[in-house]
């Protein structure tokens, strides 16, 4: 071994992140197939990741020099290959596109034709219709769009503006666009890609109003691609992230669709126009329940995925010279990891906590949302599970969607300059996630949406009517603990520091705090009268520290599910640490009714300043086990051997700017300053 | 007036936001000259800003549809433009040219030679140096860089590994780049534009180590603008922002200078090699001290902009139904402005009053630099005042620069879809801003500098030194609350949560805990032995919690120095805000030894909540108040007049993808899915 002044940074990196390999117990591969849904899940995302990363064209990851028209231009490139690959390779799991699709690392056009079009067609399209549709969409011959949000409205349904009045006479819809904030806005693919869109619009017949309903609208040509008659389209700009797909705006000049146009597995139109309502109107939105299940899963992976990068970064850069420590790394150097510090610990080991929290969560949601959503087929009228996967991922999905975008920025400003350069890639995921934190439900009407079904609940189950859920369909079990913790006397027992390591302390607390906001809620809202305003930052932290409880408790069931040893030893200390991180943000909260004291207060902090160091020495294995290869996390400073150094020096030379010595604008601009007088 | 449900949207955004202004007292004009330093200041900004605007070039803000490659031809072009602006218009103040600078809304490849180039010639280059490159960098005949961070390391100076070895044979320095890591990476300007750099290296004389010195190193040719013989150079890559300027890299393969090119206004290096020690080393840092102090007023602005796009969004921006509420906007709407969301106002309020609290200690800040400046300029050894000024940046800078680019971020988000778009500038705003978390000193070293400062400020304090100033540098009388607050049994006399809007008793709580903090971080460095790594959490606290005070008391004094009436009284409840806004979020720290009682928590709380609706009334007014022209913000959805839905269709028609019906990749890669059977 060179002596440890003499050994260049460049090739000491590799070294610290084998040094750390080596000094963890840590069984990755046992943690991988947990975090990956089992071995054979995980083998067959690797073979997808695999024929992306062999691909010549779907490989390609240069976006980081492109403007949003060149990165909408490689995107209709991509998902043309991405279509070829799958119909070539004969991949028809649902399951391997999608890991196919998430391999390529960018969204491309055809998002929403994959993620809302098709799926609403098999949703909400009777019989007929889907054997005229579903086939031309599996198979691109149209390419759809998904077009709910206006300009003027987005949240409010209730408040669209599009029209669709129905004319017995030709017996078409005719769709307007009636004001200028009624246009379609935002709608993935509409700008230039979609052939088709599945327009909401309010039904009029007659004169009378029939609600929202969802219209198959042609948009383009099929032979020319350009926009049809009455219809005026196009891109609405670039944005924080989904560059690489047109976002679209649409105004339907009086634009008629047959009556077979109007999705009508639910609600219909009879020729002579007569509306018949939906029987169950719960049922359309199943489909949002099972995404938002789902992405909250995905949102563990993107975590997963920065904290990886942070990590590895983290244990290769060296800055500052170690005081009067003798650790593993110091035969390499004298100077100190920057994953040694005491504050990038305290920041960035939640976070590496955070993501397993979210992907057992995640595991937990989509199983009992798979569950019930089987229960649903069988028995239509069974929605009592349904409805408490949908009010619980609205709490996990805005909770996380805030946390983990919050996480991947908090992780690239750990990285420092390093994390400022575009080749981090920690940019690009959170430009491509933070948009997670609207669509699919802004965090306030989430938030509520959650609130409002606990104190349902809550409320059958203070009336003791738990066992009735036949009839009323709000399950009320889960929310057990909210009857046992009303007693404002209620004292935390623990004694010492460590005390807050025992999982049952730790739940306690969580249970205490979401009872007791429950209940502050459920006082508050009788005084207000019900009205939701005076109450909503009241309703946010309900759901917060609801949301918070299942996290925590997801994840010590997901310890609990481990082989017994030192992994799973690993995977219960940084549960832990979640759980104590967690009480000392939320401390205020967490004293009220002095249910923890001062002293416990402390207790706490030097319970979660205790935990640092231990996580700190399994963080590389902990996060080595997301399985990310190096062409998914497309990151110079994230690599798994260390070698960041010649990787950014490598990125630097693929800079376009570099492929000439003197800049364009030299002549014109440079050379008549610098020149001036000579 | 139309009857309420007819007004299209688009027409009831501006009146919405008129309806604002009328139903506030506050004085814009008052609070304006307040926040933008006076009267004339502030004139002379709009005269700036207006030079900009009416500018053929300088005026373009079509940065969101550029690459980098892209945006750096078009900074090129912009920094030849402003260069000619203020040399044919003759602007010669400063000040006046840094407004110019600021109103261009973006940073140019001149930025580095601006801000820092000429200011190290002026403060590190002798006289005679001085009279050589001063006049050559101001008339812009050179263009210069500041090459000090390297790819190894940025935040550790004494890590640098670039050298410069005296010949005394020759009299030159020869600077080399003896590692892959010690090349020069992030000199802002250095990849494309720079001729010469201020490089920093280590110097070495006769085999003997001399300390990091700068020296004057020509990089490119007068004649042709290509690399020097031995001088490799390119740009580092796209990044978070900056991408209107090539931050650049830099290796040395045995370069010369003469030695009259190290910067030797202190440390000198004789033509025989006798090295003359610098008599006083504290004077480098002059330049660092200063830049911060300004950065904290910078922060201010860019949060207002931020809060005021946000805050007119909000007010213009309907959904849902209002229930049970008549407000002024109810003849107008029955729809619910987001500014009327509880949840809305609890996050956007809070930064209202932050970007103020922000102005009020950037300028009580620059006020204290520029005094105690003048005073070293006076007396070289009266270091008293600016270590304070030192200190005290640092940890204002630190807790800012994140609080503002979080700020920013939430801003956006509470923008929802909007606010996801780039031609609402908030993105732009934080990308441009955020790497104010690094620059300048990242955070967790700038925390330890405040909060290793404070404690030997309180140490002397506390030995009852406080008068001897004379002898030893540190200042104590700043600090004297922390003599009074450290009996444990102290409690806050607050009875009611009225009783927290008194500014006694909002300072008196955060002075507590500052101190309360500060005396057991002094406990534990005693217990480390003085070793700062497992005390950098407390650290944090410690220098969190005093910068917050310091934000209180200069918002306090901010109010005090208004004149007295009714938008005084609106500034006055803003700080109060601030401080319970505060209070809420750190209720953990502050109920420490039970300083707050539970029930007092409890009131806090409502304290916050009661002053949401009051401040709300103004909020329009007191973010006008920032004085930002639509040009200055630039921002579809933060328009004066509230006509945000015509101003983000016309945005859209801007998208250079917009100008063709057909997408160009049409041909290749979608008609062959559509009519592959047709």
């Amino acid at each position: 071994m060179a002596p440890v002044s003499s050994l260049p940074l460049h090739d000491l990196a590799p070294l610290l992140l084998r040094c750390e390999r080596q000094h963890s117990n840590v069984d990755v591969e046992v943690l991988a197939n947990a975090l990956r849904g089992g071995r054979e899940a995980n083998r067959r995302r690797k073979l997808m990741v695999e024929l992306v990363r062999r691909h010549p064209v779907l490989s390609r990851k240069d976006f980081i020099h492109q403007n949003h028209a060149e990165r909408c231009a490689a995107g209709l490139e991509k998902a043309y290959h991405y279509i070829k690959l799958v119909q070539n390779e004969g991949i028809e799991d649902l399951r391997d596109q999608q890991e196919l699709y998430v391999a390529l690392g960018e969204r491309l056009p055809l998002e929403v034709h994959r993620a809302m079009f098709i799926p609403t067609l098999e949703n909400q399209a009777d019989n007929q219709q889907q054997a005229k549709w579903l086939p031309l969409a599996r198979s691109f011959k149209i390419i759809g769009s998904y077009a709910q949000t206006e300009l003027g409205h987005g949240s409010n349904v209730q408040g669209m503006e599009t029209t669709a009045m129905y004319e017995k006479e030709t017996q078409t819809f005719v769709i307007k666009s009636p004001t200028l904030t009624s246009r379609k806005w935002w709608p993935g693919g509409l700008g230039k890609t979609a052939t088709h869109a599945i327009v909401h619009a309010k039904l009029q017949i007659g004169g009378e109003q029939k609600g929202v309903q969802a219209f198959i609208v042609p948009l383009r040509s099929p032979e020319t691609h350009k926009p049809l008659p009455g219809v005026e389209m196009g891109d609405i700009g670039p944005k924080v992230g989904f560059n690489s797909l047109d976002n679209g705006y649409a105004v339907f000049h009086s634009v008629r669709v047959p009556r077979m146009n109007m999705l009508m597995r639910y609600a219909k139109v009879l020729a002579d126009g007569t509306f018949v309502k939906p029987k169950n109107s719960k049922l359309v939105y199943l489909t949002m329940t099972q995404v938002r299940a789902y992405l909250i899963l995905k949102l563990s992976f993107i975590l997963g995925a920065a904290t990886t990068i942070t990590t590895r970064f983290s244990a290769v850069r060296v800055q500052g010279r170690k005081a009067n420590v003798n650790d593993e790394a110091s035969s390499l150097t004298e100077e100190n990891q920057i994953l040694n510090y005491q504050n990038q610990q305290n920041a960035l080991l939640p976070l590496v906590a955070l993501a397993y929290a979210a992907n057992f969560a995640g595991r937990a949601m989509t199983a009992l949302h798979d569950g019930a959503a089987e229960l649903v087929k069988r028995n239509h009228n069974s929605f009592t599970q349904i409805s408490e996967v949908h009010a619980v991922s609205c709490g996990l999905k805005a909770l996380l969607a805030d946390r983990v975008n919050d996480g991947i920025e908090q992780c690239r400003r750990l990285c420092g300059g390093c994390g400022f350069l575009q080749s981090s890639n920690l940019a690009h995921l959170f430009a491509e996630n933070v948009g997670a934190c609207t669509f699919e439900g802004t965090f306030d009407v989430l938030v509520q949406q959650h609130a409002r079904f606990l104190l349902k609940a809550q409320a059958r189950l203070s009336q003791g009517s738990e066992n009735e859920t036949m009839e009323d369909e709000t399950p009320t079990s889960f929310l057990r603990y909210t009857t046992l913790y009303t007693d404002p006397r209620l004292r935390c027992n623990a004694h010492r520091a460590e005390d807050f390591g025992n999982f049952h302390v730790l739940t306690d607390a969580f249970e205490v705090r979401a009872a007791r906001s429950l209940q502050r809620l459920s006082k508050l809202m009788t005084e207000s009268e019900n009205e939701g305003n005076p109450c909503m930052v009241l309703m946010t932290s309900v759901s917060t520290h609801h949301a918070e409880l299942m996290l925590l408790k997801a994840f010590i069931s997901g310890v609990y599910s481990l082989p017994a040893g030192k992994t799973k030893a690993a995977v219960a200390q940084l549960c832990q640490l979640f759980g104590a991180s967690l009480l000392v943000k939320g401390l205020g909260d967490f004293r009220r009714h002095d249910y923890l004291s001062s002293a416990q207060g402390e207790m706490v902090r030097q319970q979660l300043q205790k935990l640092l160091h231990p996580v700190r020495r399994n963080a590389v294995r902990l996060t080595d086990a997301w399985d990310f290869s190096d062409f998914e996390l497309n990151s110079a400073i994230g690599r798994y051997d260390g070698d960041i150094y010649r990787a950014l020096v490598e990125e630097a030379k693929r800079v376009p700017l570099n492929a000439k010595d003197v800049v364009d604008g030299y002549d014109k601009y440079l050379r008549p300053l610098i020149q001036s007088s000579m």
